[in-house]
Formats: C-alpha cells, sequence, structure tokens
C-alpha cells in the first residue's frame, strides 16, 4: 500500500483526498459520462472501478431504496477473489467468508438403498491454483465492500437509490434515459455518453435494445433455503453433493459464520408449460424433501434464514451492446441482463462481475481519451464468448446433478473433479484479436498463458526484502502492468528500460501525458533472477527507481527479486533468457515477448492506443 | 469468524447488536464500573477490551478534542500483532504498514573515515518467531482500530473527549474523580468501582496517587524527524543504523505507504543540567546534521511531516496500583504513566498496550464476579517486573546506540541480532504464581513455555478442513483456552473430555454461569494426531461439538488436526503423550500438564476463580 507521495495526510489511508468538500448529491445530475443502471455484483463492480478516476462522471442508479440485506448469490470464485484484491478487499472478504477447502460425494448405500454413505472426498482448490481461497459470502456483503470503495474514492460515490428505469433514447451524441423517481413519482431525465444495464435478467435497458435473453428452462425445479438447523449428517460443514436413490439430490454450501448452510434440494420434474411458483411449494415442504434425501440422517431446522424455488435454465444474450454495422456502441449490458444460469455451479455472481471489470477500463479509457471509442467493442465480443462457454458448462452441469444416477456411476465425482478449474474462474481465455496477441513466444513464460489472468507468484522486494504476491501490485486503476523478468545484469534489460523511459517511441513515452507520473498509464516492474541480497539499488536501471509526485519522490516499489522458497522463476516455467509479460488492467496477460522485441510491444500498443504527447 | 448463532442478520458481522437504539450518549454518566484516564495505546487497547463486555459500564476520558491524527510511536513488535489479531484488526495493520524485514548497519568507511560503508544486513525478525511481521505504522491509526472497535460493540462505545482529569478520591466502596469539561469549562464528577491512569508520563492520576516515575536522564539528546525526502542512500527502505567517524549516529525506520522515513538523529552531548529543548534545535538542525552523518550520500527533505528533540531517560514507577498492606487496589496505572524510555527500541508503545491488555481480562472478570478483588494485584506484579526488564535493555541499548564506535568494534551487531528476540516481545516470561503454574510437564509441550505467550501454529480445522492458525481462535474476550493435544482413539483424552464436560468438580461445569454457553468461560479446543481426513466427526467426544446460542447449534470449530505442511506437533515440541495447554485471556500460557492431570487443572482454577453454580 502507498500513501503520503505529495505529503503526509492524516486518517484511513484507503480514503483518498475528497474533490471538493461536502459528499455528493444523491439527485440525479442533468448529465454525466457514464450511466449504470442497476446495483447488484455487476453494477457496483463498474462504480467502483469508475471511482478511481476522479476525472469521469459516473451516476450509478437503482430502483431498490437502500443496499441490498441478503443476497442471494454467495459463492466467489479465486479469481473474484484475485479481483478484490485489485479492490483492496480480499483480505476482509478472506476473514468473514467461509472457505471451501473439500467436497464430498454420497450415493445410495449399497447395502441399505433407503439411506446414503459418503462414496468420495477431493480438495476444492487444487494447490497452487490461485493465492486465494475459492469462498461462500452473502452478495450483500459483497455490495457492501464496493460501496466502501465508491465511498472512499475522491468523488466519495455513491449510488442514487429509488429510480425505476423507464426509456432509453439513444442520438448522435449521447444517450438520454428516463427513471421514475419512486419516491416523489416524478419522472428523471439524465444524459449519459454511455450507458450500461446492469438491471438483472428482466433489464429494461435490455428490452429497450430490442435483445433479449435466448434459451430454455429444462423443466427441473430446484428449492434453496439458507437455515440455521442441528443436525447429526457429519458433512454439514462440508461442501457435499448428496444423491439418494428415489428422492432427489441435494448440494449442501455451508456458509459464513460457522453456522449456516444452503442447501439447494431437487424438486418434481415439472410438466413442459408448469412454473414451479405454480406449486405453492413452501420452505416445510423443502425441509421435508432435506430430510428425506438425507436419510439416515435427519436435519431439524431452527430457522430459515432465506428461501426460494426456481428452475434451471440457461439463456443468452446474443450480443452486450448496441453497435451495428457502421455504428459504434454506446449501451451496454452485463451480468443477469445477458446470462442467466443455474446457480449451483456458483458462477453467476463472479462471471457478472467479471463483465464490468472487463468494461470499466475500456470505457473509463475512452472517456479519458486514451482509447479510440471503437476499443469497446471488445467488451461484447470477449464476454459473450465466456457465457457462451458457461451455459454450456451449466447444461451439462444441471443433467448431471439431476440425474438419479446409482452408485456405481461415477460420473458425478468426475465431472465434478474435472471442472473445479472451470468453476475457479481461472480457465478464461480469451481469444486472439487487438487486445490479446498471438503466442509465438509463449514458451518463455509457459505460466503465464497470453489471453488467461495474471496468475500471482510469491517475490521478495528489492528496496525493503518484503516477502509479497507479485500479482498484488495490481490494483483497479486502469493502469496497464509490463513485468520485464530478467537478470539484472542483462545488457538487454538495460537497453529495454533506457528505451522505455526515453525514446519517443517507446508506448510508455507515448501514451503518457506530459504532466503524468511516469507511471500512470504504464506501470512497469521488474523481478530479477538474482536473490535481493545479491543487488544494489544503485546499479538498478535508473527508470525502475521512478520520480512521481509534487516532490519528485523516487518509488522503490517495482523490483523484485526471487523469494528463495518459492521461487517464481520456477513455478511460472520462466525460461532464463527472460521475457516482458504484459499484463491488462483486467488482470488478463496481453502479450508475452522477448526482452529484445521492442518493435512488437509498440506494435501492440499502438493498435488502439491514442498517442498523449505531440 | 463466527456469527448467525441466534439467527441470521444482515449487515457487517463486525459490528455486535446495539445494547439499545441510538449511540451512547458523550456526556459523563454519574457512575461506571470502570474509568479510563486518557485515550493512548494504553487507555484505548483497555477500552476495546472491556467494549467486549455488555455487563460491563466502561467510561474513557480524555484532554484532547476528538481522535488522534499522527502519533509519535510507530514500531509494532510482532507479539502486539498477535494481540490485533484477537481484536480482529491485525489484517489491516499488516496491508496498511510497512514491514520491518531486514536491517542494515553502516559504519565509518576504513578507506575513507569521512564516509560510511555497509557493514552488515541481517533478517529483522527470525524465521518462525511469530506468523505475524514486524511492522510501522502511525499511533493514529492504531487508535482508529481500536476506536472502530469499540464503535461496533454493543455499547457502541466512544471516548468523552474534552475532559481534563482534576482530583481523585478513594473511599472504601470506590473512587470519585474529578474533571473539568474543557467546553463549558465547569466540574465533572464522576464515581467508579476502578480507575486507571493510563494518562501518560505526567500522569496525573500517579501523582494523585503519590507515586513517581524514578531513574534518570543519561544526557544524551536525540531529534526525530519523519520526512519526504529525496536521497542516493541505497537502504532508505531498510532499518538502517549508521554510525558515523565524527558526526554521530542514525536509526532509520522507513514509514508505511512507500515515501516516509523516520530518522532519529545524535545530537550533541547534554551539560548536566542542561534540556535540550534549551537550545532552540530546528527541523533544519536535524536535517543538516543527517547530512553529514550520511556523507557521501545526501538526504533532500522535501516535507517535513513531524519533528521533535528529547532526551534519553529511563524511568520506572515502584507500583502500578494504589494497594497497600491490607488493602485491596482500586486505581492503576499503565502505559507511559508508569515507565517511560527511549524511543528507539520501538518497545514504548507496545509494552503499554501489553500493560492493558495484562489488566483489562482480570478487571473485566472482577466486575463479572468471576474472579475476587485481590486477583487484581497480579497486575502490578506481573507488569512492573516486565518494565524493570525493558528499563534495563534500553539503558544498554541507548548507550550502544549513542557510542560512536569504530568500524573495528562489533558489539553494535551483535547486540542488535541478539535482542532482535527480546525486541519482538516474544520473550516476556511472567514469574511462577497463582497465575502461572510450574513447568513440572513442560517437556511435554516444550514449544509452549509456561509463562510465555502461546506460540500460534498451523492446523487443519477437522469440520471444514479450514487451513489456519492455531492461536487465532483466541479472541479479546476474556475467555480461557484450554487446547488438549491428543490422539483421537486415546481413552485419557475422552476421559478427560467426559469429566470437563459434566463432572461437578470440573472448572469448566464449576465456573461457567448455569445460562451460559458451555464455551462461555473456558473455551476448549482439541488438536488431534491423526489427520483431518482420518477421522468421523461423529466418533468424536460431543463436548467438543458444544451446542449454542438460542436454538442450541452446534458450534463446529473446536476439532483440528496437524497440518501436513507443517506439523504443529513437531513445531511445538509436542511429546507423542499428549497435554493439556491451558491460555489466559491475555494469550499467556498458564499451565502445561497431563492429559490426565484433572487434579491439577482444578487446583489452579480453584486458586483464584469464584464458582458460579449452586
Amino acid at each position: 500500500m502507498q500513501f503520503h507521495l505529495n505529503g503526509f495526510r492524516p486518517g484511513d489511508p484507503r480514503i483518498s483526498e475528497p474533490l471538493a468538500a461536502g459528499e455528493r448529491p444523491l439527485s440525479l445530475p442533468e448529465e454525466t459520462d457514464v450511466l449504470i443502471v442497476g446495483c447488484g455484483p455487476a453494477g457496483l463492480t463498474l462504480a467502483a472501478q469508475m471511482a478511481a478516476f476522479p476525472d469521469i462522471r459516473t451516476v450509478i442508479v437503482d430502483q431498490k431504496t437502500g443496499p441490498l440485506e441478503q443476497g442471494q448469490a454467495d459463492g466467489i470464485a479465486v479469481r473474484t477473489m484475485e479481483m478484490f484484491q485489485a479492490f483492496g478487499f480480499a483480505d476482509q472478504v478472506k476473514r468473514e467468508a467461509y472457505w471451501v477447502n473439500e467436497a464430498t460425494f454420497w450415493k445410495p448405500d449399497p447395502e441399505n438403498s433407503a439411506g446414503i454413505i459418503r462414496t468420495g472426498r477431493i480438495e476444492d482448490t487444487e494447490d497452487g491454483l490461485s493465492e486465494f481461497p475459492h469462498v461462500i459470502l452473502n452478495q450483500a456483503r459483497v455490495h457492501d465492500f464496493y460501496l466502501d470503495v465508491m465511498h472512499r474514492s475522491p468523488q466519495r460515490a455513491a449510488p442514487c437509490y429509488g429510480r425505476r428505469f423507464e426509456t432509453l433514447n439513444r442520438d448522435q451524441k449521447g444517450v438520454t434515459a428516463t427513471f421514475t423517481n419512486l419516491t416523489t413519482g416524478k419522472a428523471d431525465t439524465i444524459r449519459a455518453r454511455y450507458v450500461v444495464g446492469c438491471d438483472g435478467a428482466r433489464s429494461g435497458v435490455r428490452s429497450s435494445l430490442g435483445l433479449q435473453l435466448e434459451g430454455d428452462s429444462d423443466n427441473a425445479a430446484w428449492g434453496v433455503m439458507d437455515v440455521l438447523a442441528v443436525t447429526d449428517f457429519p458433512d454439514i460443514r462440508l461442501k457435499s453433493l448428496i444423491q439418494s436413490k428415489e428422492e432427489g439430490s441435494i448440494l449442501i454450501i455451508p456458509r459464513e459464520g460457522g453456522y449456516m448452510a444452503r442447501f439447494y434440494i431437487e424438486l418434481d420434474k415439472l410438466r413442459a408449460d408448469e412454473r414451479v411458483r405454480e406449486r405453492n411449494i413452501t420452505a416445510d415442504h423443502l425441509i421435508a424433501a432435506a430430510n428425506r434425501i438425507l436419510r439416515p440422517y435427519t436435519l431439524d431446522v431452527k430457522d430459515v434464514a432465506w428461501w426460494s424455488v426456481y428452475e434451471i435454465g440457461q439463456r443468452l444474450c446474443a450480443r452486450y451492446d448496441d453497435a451495428s454495422e457502421g455504428v459504434l456502441p454506446r449501451v451496454f449490458i452485463a451480468g443477469d441482463a445477458c446470462h442467466t444460469h443455474s446457480p449451483k455451479a456458483g458462477q453467476g455472481m463472479n462471471v457478472s462481475m467479471q463483465d464490468t471489470f472487463n468494461l470499466g477500463w475500456k470505457l473509463a479509457g475512452v472517456v479519458r481519451g486514451q482509447y479510440p471509442e471503437d476499443l469497446l467493442t471488445t467488451y461484447s465480443e470477449e464476454r459473450q464468448a465466456v457465457a457462451q462457454e458457461l451455459i454450456d458448462f451449466d447444461r451439462e452441469w444441471a443433467r448431471v446433478l439431476a440425474g438419479k444416477t446409482g452408485s456405481e456411476d461415477d460420473r458425478f465425482d468426475d465431472y465434478f473433479s474435472t471442472h473445479l478449474r472451470y468453476t475457479a474462474g481461472t480457465t478464461i481465455r480469451y481469444a486472439p484479436s487487438r487486445l490479446t496477441g498471438d503466442d509465438t513466444a509463449q514458451d518463455l513464460a509457459t505460466g503465464f498463458q497470453v489471453g488467461m489472468r495474471f496468475h500471482s507468484a510469491p517475490v521478495i522486494r528489492l528496496a525493503d526484502a518484503k516477502p509479497m504476491e507479485l500479482g498484488h501490485v495490481a490494483e483497479a486503476d486502469g493502469r496497464w502492468r509490463l513485468y520485464l523478468f530478467g537478470s539484472a545484469t542483462d545488457q538487454r534489460l538495460r537497453d529495454l528500460h533506457n528505451w522505455l523511459d526515453r525514446d519517443p517511441t517507446s508506448p510508455r513515452v507515448r501514451y503518457t501525458p506530459e504532466d503524468a507520473d511516469p507511471d500512470a498509464v504504464i506501470d512497469i516492474r521488474a523481478v530479477f533472477r538474482e536473490g535481493h541480497r545479491a543487488l544494489e539499488l544503485a546499479e538498478m536501471p535508473p527508470g525502475l527507481l521512478p520520480r512521481k509526485g509534487r516532490y519528485g519522490l523516487a518509488d522503490y516499489e517495482k523490483m523484485f527479486c526471487p523469494d528463495p522458497k518459492a521461487d517464481i522463476w520456477t513455478m511460472r516455467g520462466l525460461d532464463p533468457r527472460g521475457c516482458m509479460v504484459l499484463v491488462r488492467p483486467d488482470q488478463f496477460i496481453a502479450q508475452v515477448l522477448p526482452l529484445e522485441s521492442q518493435g512488437q510491444l509498440t506494435a501492440y500498443f499502438d493498435g488502439f492506443m491514442l498517442p498523449q504527447r505531440g
């Protein structure tokens, strides 16, 4: 954590200096750069991202009258934890959440088919997949953390609650949106350069674009309940998949706090035209079904914190924006507005937040004049493909879960095992594009796959010998990270540094405004091969001690060395020849390049960035 | 983190349910159980501790008009981090603070005596000393974290600012204290059962007891400054001890945020009767001195966040309470009111907070009727001895630091190395007493030394396979922890559990009120020898799944197994025969006993606890 660059300031360093005295007014302004409709996980991820930029006007609007108190989603994949780290609240989530460490499988007891027995037990998250655990935490708390990020920002941003979305009109210069103020009943109008609909499965923004969710329901009905209960089922504090012989399946997800658990309970198949809500199912029905499936164990429910019934359906929107031939996008949709799926794979909230984490830096960069408007088409391209993959996965998963399989059928465990990496969110790979380079130099860093998320590893910071995770230097601040791996004595590394620092064709020079800190756009970090006690700061390339802020202070946090206990060079398959690993603001790897490939680095940025000098 | 025991409640689980609607009034009430004078580290540690008990009335008063914005103390020893963990904010401190990982030594350059060269570099905190790092963080932020703990408590506790302490009158039933309300100028009077003076080196509470700080100054003058500077001194981000040939010494302590550093600068020796403040020293003098000592390096100071000058003095109060022959204590002093020393060993704030962490649980237990009043005499006994040791240490340390030694003198490094454990705060050992048992069974757990702090180690929680630190089950809640180490199949362990749960002579039964949760007073945790996948919950002693709260829910967090990656049995020298390790509410080890020593356990608690039943 860095602060005090421009002088000592007392108080919580997580709270930025305010732009102006007093809080932002909660009445809807007449105009804004970015208008976000909906305060769910997708909307708040975007709002928190935009709050990092004091020069962008952002408004987030929600129909509710205040923050969510109890959410329905709860699974937080390791990939999402990595993103939370960039927003600064992963530690608090780790502390508060349930950790999904292992999963067990239960099947009909071959010796007593009315009962169940445990048939398997596996690690939920394989060792080394991420530095973070897979956790479970109430969606409402995730909202709280984002609201806290917004509140600490220079704008002291907060949502405008109590506004119902009504209409959207796009013209050549922007978008006009209207809302009903639910307190006064009057209409509110706002002009925005860009509008993002994060308004859920029944998205009004999506409808106004004439887009639909496409797909179908498979008529499988499920119940879900969060309960405080007394039970003799031994795995109540483990993620457990239970398949009974005759009574259906249960998925148990223990919840945060040590006492609560979520039960997903299979209900009878629906008729083709039937909706589960027509059946008048109550929480007592769910509890009775759970007891039948769990036999010989019993579940004595003391308190039902929340419950619901739903049909499994996988539906997807064909595109996520309003672009058309020759027309660049101005209106976007994200999260449940684009894709719905069954909750049991724990993917919904995660994919929604990753949607807007993908969009956020692009939108911010366009508003700030860093990128041309057409970069925004990559949002729908990249994220729609991810959702298609998710839908396919979820459909298969739902079939497996619903299958009343006998104990001789091992599909269940196998399927689960092989897909844990998928549910961890770490397998997403963006296809080659303007933003995702080719893999011709991939052999220089086999653990940093182009198109996939940057996989952190331990390092020692050179200047203060601090053991830390390299990936945690990445904050949700819209900046690019260029990691240079090499020997401190490698002349190519020095040449590259000198070029990056000074050459007018270097992207660092070309795309950083004259009056900005040298790392304002591209944040360069070096990871040496040598141990940290073997190197002298004074002998390192001067660009790695960049001078910043009003006093021109040196930033000592750009250089790293291997941690002898866990060598990043080995862990990430780094070739001794060294390389550059370029990482996007959303933590995805854009390109791996040889140290001498200045030209390719230039070509990459020249492909979509707007020069900031002369 | 456990919550939802008595039903689901939305919102931040760190915020307790309030005792009543609305905030506690900030006017001084007429009476209280505990009155704390002074909002420094000692006072706030105590106030945060008392805030854990909704049934105790506590008032904390300070002369200042609001929270501290910039503190002088900054060093946080690993032992203090362990305590912060119990208060719930160690993670936030880790995130925000500077980590002291290594220290370097600089001495006159033998080839150029006007210059200095680096002569040594050592690890600051040896591997395995604690799971926490040694860190540096502004005292004001530590205050903020305690205020936050208080604010989240059932009482929504907050200090009464703007009251100057005037007088104290003790009578048979309590204490009457008077304050001047600095806003109105009027006198305020409050009756308290106990008063704790945490009001600093010039403590009014201490004076009113007729006690003095005894000791002297050694006439060595030092300057201290927190600066933002540009320098070519390479170790500016490492703790560095620099001894020049002719110009004196500097200790550099890098500060949080990446840019600020603290300089302790040796000034000229004072005359016997001289005070350093008489010399009209300015920040510019300090900067000039620093530049002379650092030669050939330069220090270009851009901003001085804080500076001061002081004489080194070590002074100590002979006792910490108002007890006398036949009279039990009602008034206590803690922190700087009892002991002052030079700041450079980074001990002051740490020892002060440990003072009141020692006092807090005793005071709370006496007010709640758990312990007799005479237990309170152990506070002065235990903590005065610790301060005497600190003073002795500090005197020697100051001499070493001030010595203008040549490069051939290695005392500096050696002294530093051997005392790092001391400055870590982990060597404190309370002498045998009512509270500190004998060491006859010490060989059963050589890594859990009786009288010393409980040294955490990694474990896997049985019910949910969570990897965690065993020591982190200890919260600052006034409870005792009884760790049972043994094989799950050991009959002695089962007999012990049964006895603890049900026998009327067991301390768990005898000292826990009938209507309280079974772990309300003594929190029993088992650490088995077997791996967590080898054990079935249903076969464990039922007392290890205690039923709690309004619904009688089972607490699944009492049983642990070794982490195969770091086996606690090996790391803490645990004998395969197993043992009990009894830990006080302040994390100090009270006793190590064989598993069959019910009698000794009973005798220990019977020595000072008041029965709560029949």
